[in-house]
């Protein structure tokens, strides 16, 4: 195997761990353990990520970046937004856990975050429109406003089960019946 | 008509006065202005809210206190959560509008929000579970999360009707079909 692949899978190996650790056990937990997690030395790791903030951009960043992948190929819109929401959930749930790590981000650091969600949800509505799969009176502002409550709701070990309910409640809402 | 009663009337129209400039031209609106809309003298207004202050804590707290009575007498509880909402959203508009000025009051200058937004949606969402006219499987915290979305829309003459739209979608969400 070419050592370019070798990095590549090194570092993919490392945001992934980076994003479940971070989500986990919040922003302070310990970059050694994110290394071992992805079975690489924590050399490797400084390697592809010279700080904890540049970790935590990258991780940030690479949540950014899968929700504006779309995937509209397998089944209706409406099955479409559920699996989007799904991971939706999962970067309102990593964006929580970073906390002011995020926001202290320097600017153009991850990709504009609401640009690339109204972006996708755009896209997923207006392929609703198309196959009827989903309401057609609603845009992406309207989503984001009822996803908001992920924000607010509190933390704990309750949060990802609210946070299901809410995104299957916007879904069944956006549905059209039957 | 006895003084008490023609100060009490005073006292209303006062506050109606207050919560509809406050939310149409923000926290700065002419105290003379409320007077004139009210029909009475800056001397009245002062009578009964010695402070812009006192006026906004009061004003704020009469939403809060409307939020609170819940009327189920008329129709089915869906029904009763359609009449709330459309206060709800009124009390965010207020709120909105009053702004800073909200946040800066004292502690115990006004009831208790959440406490009794929690208790009016409990006791809407329960007389629904007995009428079977509201889904059984969400609670007060549910519905408070799907309406964060309020305070997140952008502020602008779009916002009555977005929110209106919010509302309506938690509406038909939670009321059982047919």
């Amino acid at each position: 195997m070419p050592l370019r692949a070798d990095a590549r899978a090194n570092r993919t190996a490392l945001l992934e761990s980076a994003a479940r650790l971070f989500t986990e056990h919040g922003p302070d937990v310990a970059l050694e353990a994110i290394a071992r997690d992805a079975g690489v030395s924590i050399a490797t790791l400084y390697r592809h990520f010279p700080s904890r903030e540049a970790l935590v951009a990258r991780t940030y960043g690479a949540e950014i970046t899968a929700l504006g992948e779309v995937d509209l190929s397998e089944g209706t819109a409406a099955d479409a937004l559920v699996r989007w929401l799904d991971r939706f959930v999962e970067y309102a749930r990593t964006k929580r856990a970073l906390g002011d790590l995020v926001h202290a981000l320097p600017e153009g650091s991850s990709p504009p975050a609401r640009e690339v969600i109204v972006d996708a949800l755009d896209r997923i509505l207006a392929a609703g429109s198309r196959d009827g799969s989903l309401r057609a009176d609603h845009d992406a502002q309207d989503v984001l406003a009822l996803l908001a409550g992920l924000w607010t709701l509190p933390d704990g070990p309750a949060w990802p089960g609210r946070a299901q309910r809410l995104a299957r409640f916007v879904v069944d809402g956006l549905a059209t019946p039957g």
